[in-house]
């Protein structure tokens, strides 16, 4: 069954790629309000589309941008559930002088060898949500229905902070809630190599400020007998690492678990060393814990960082003052089952233990998300694996991700549902950038992939 | 003969001060190229008065403001050759709103139950330079002459850098150089006891930009492998000092000797504790090395202190970016015979040894002198403590100062002259503020502390 599905994919391919030209045209850029009206276009666009294929599907007003909901039963009453999830608006295009093409007038032309689809939300993230809609319109095609159950969320304000999502997330649990969901907003391994991202880092952000003396003081009359906040600041957090590069925080590591072998033995095989991962970048030498890869550090390890600091005199030439405070911004990554909270709190008792009893020091939190991990044998990410290995040149790698994508954690938070993160974007596909393209590749290989996807998780 | 001389000066105390009020009066502003012509005007009234004297006094023409050089001979030709000091320029005097009197028509008034002069330049610098000469003439109405071979120099661009004065003096060192020099442009201990600067902290100053991967990162990306300046930067400045408080830098103490037990014996009798000196900033612990009083931390010991501080994301909110870059400014205060060019050395080598072999650093050099101290010893010292010991209730105080005052140094290194600082201002004049004052006593007590000065001096 699922092969005939493939063909009808692969015969609709022209007529799907001429529904992404149509989608890619209505100029959808959220954070700019005067295109509201294409924001709602696209929206549209997208429920008719689905109401042709059979889904119950509606626009759905906020405060903001409408959401896209749409249901559709499965042919098999025991399969699970799936949400799958997708946004429809885009970056804005500045600077357009330097497009190729123009943005909204997405053309098809070859680029290193490869046919890529060009324009704006091509790949990020208009390309991507159709492979799964054109993916159900070859099953429909096919064989009259879906194989599981299916609800699509599809939100109009992912590229500008998602301010609405949480809202319509609470106000719609019961009808949004599944078994899974699927998000298809990231990228692939490599060309061949497709991925599955199982870890999202977690994250605390937090900002101080340390206040010695109540005024700024000259260094010549005051220096050497007043304390200089910024001396405490660098101390506090030259600290934060020891000469491992293992974060100091009392019970910081609480939670993070060694990565299986198994799975640092498949990273090891994608063969990005420490020279390729940072001479992109222009270094060389993992700054991180010791004796772990750059894969492993940026995808499975927690982290310290100081995102800023600053204090005291900061323009052209020279003023010889101490300042009266010192700020810093620092931010934690997280792994595994670290708590958010008592990280924070380490983080304060760290700190204030080495403020000075006539200092002072105040903390401004930047919120904070524990990490988010599918446990690596679980069925689903299984399933998943093997249906993508059958579709692409080489096996599928699970993966983790360094950042944080907060629908991830929304959807486990106010939903009780695991993500399922496949995408099959490019590290080239410049997205948020002039020229942004999909592969064609990456747009009919994703049907495809879907289309096992769905299998897979069916009958499984 | 002194006492006559003195006599001489408490009758002229009320011409003194209209003289004082016609200087002051004169908007001498340096720094504002509107009042160029009030520069000027200074310069020739200061000539003036003088050539009245029998000095040969002329308006020397430079790049910027005029200098004023005059000459007098001394009656005892073996007394030693003095060249005193003082500016003629004052600071300008926004915001103006806030002066309770206007700030070019001095007054005489009562505040807090002392006799005071309000105006701007009366204690800084106008005030102050007048004392010297009334003294001279004080001696030359009564005997006729001067005690001892003295010339004058007074500059017009101290409040505005100085920038011809270097010049001036390479061009006329022959005509400038004394025996010492008598700097009048500090304060007084208290308004009871008067002062003398031995011994001024000197200064490198160095700013440091440490780089490490090519261009600003996502810490979610890169956290944890790629190199953050930042850290490397606060290992750095954390680093400097030990948990003594001493600064670790190889050879720092090299040149530092310890203040002798009967200076800081004499320092004790002041009474600075380190809750009245820190107190009034709001602090209360002595932040720098252990075991010294405040008075030796500011004025004897020699420090490192970090002036300013950047890099990473320093706007509101919070922003998860590993910078390319970090910055510091930094600066030693030195002692004794610290060597600046050896201590700048140093530093460059302590940071080289710390930055990763894929990462950089630049230094940008902004200054260096050497600290300047008198001999405790010294002949000049001692005979000026004992003559202002005979004027003012209590005994003159040999104190350090924490900062640099260039011309000292000037003085030291282009006519090989030492410097006897002796100014009678107070902390409170509000010098470069609003409502500057100058006490009356300082103006009265300070004409008679420079016959006593000249006449110790001279028969020494």
């Amino acid at each position: 069954m699922t092969q005939s599905v493939l063909t009808r994919a692969d015969e609709n391919l022209n007529a799907s790629l001429e529904r992404l030209f149509d989608l890619v045209r209505i100029q959808s850029i959220s954070t700019d309000p005067a295109y509201k009206a294409e924001c709602r276009k696209a929206a549209e666009w997208l429920v008719a589309e689905l109401n042709s294929l059979g889904f119950a599907a509606s626009v759905r007003d906020t405060p903001g941008h409408p959401m896209v909901v749409a249901h559709h039963e499965g042919a098999m009453p025991d399969a699970p559930h799936v949400l799958f999830y997708g946004h429809y608006d885009v970056q804005p295009v500045d600077p357009i002088e330097l497009w190729d093409t123009a943005p909204f007038e997405p053309t098809i032309k070859e680029l290193n060898g490869s046919k890529v689809i060009t324009g704006r939300g091509t790949a990020d993230d208009k390309g991507q949500l159709l492979t799964f809609v054109e993916a159900c319109r070859a099953y429909k095609e096919t064989v009259g229905s879906l194989p599981c159950r299916v609800t699509i969320l599809f939100e109009g304000e992912e590229e500008s902070g998602s301010p609405s999502l949480k809202p319509f997330l609470e106000a719609n649990a019961a009808e949004l809630k599944a078994d899974y969901a699927l998000v298809c907003d990231t990228s692939m391994w490599d060309r061949d190599t497709p991925a599955i991202s199982a870890g999202l880092r977690g994250l605390v952000g937090e900002e101080i400020v340390i206040t010695a003396a109540d005024r700024d003081l000259h260094s010549g009359y005051f220096g050497g007998a007043a304390a200089n906040p910024i001396h405490i600041l660098t101390k506090v957090l030259a600290g934060l690492h020891d000469d491992q590069g293992r974060v100091t925080l009392d019970g910081f590591y609480e939670g993070v678990e060694e990565t299986p072998s198994q799975i640092k033995a498949a990273w090891e095989t994608l063969g990005l060393t420490a020279d390729k991962f940072l001479g992109e970048i222009g270094l060389s030498i993992p700054s991180g814990e010791k004796g772990r890869s750059v894969l492993e550090l940026t995808w499975a390890r927690p982290t310290a960082e100081v995102n800023g600091i600053w204090g005291g005199y900061t323009g052209e030439g020279f003023k010889t003052v101490i300042a009266a405070k010192a700020f810093a911004k620092i931010s934690f990554r997280l792994v595994g089952q670290q708590n958010p909270d008592k990280i924070r709190e380490a983080f304060h008792a760290y700190v204030r233990a080495q403020i000075p009893a006539d200092c002072s020091v105040e903390f401004h939190p930047h919120g904070g998300s524990p990490a988010i991990q599918l446990p690596y044998d679980s069925a689903l990410l299984n399933t998943a694996k093997s249906a993508l290995s059958d579709e692409w040149p080489k096996p599928a790698v699970i993966i983790g991700m360094g950042g944080s994508i907060p629908i991830v954690g929304d959807f486990q938070k106010m939903l009780g549902m695991e993500s399922l993160l496949v995408g099959f974007g490019l590290s080239d596909d410049r997205i948020h950038s002039p020229n942004e393209k999909y592969e064609l590749q990456s747009f009919h290989k994703g049907i495809r992939s879907w289309v096992r996807i769905l299998d897979a998780i069916a009958t499984a």
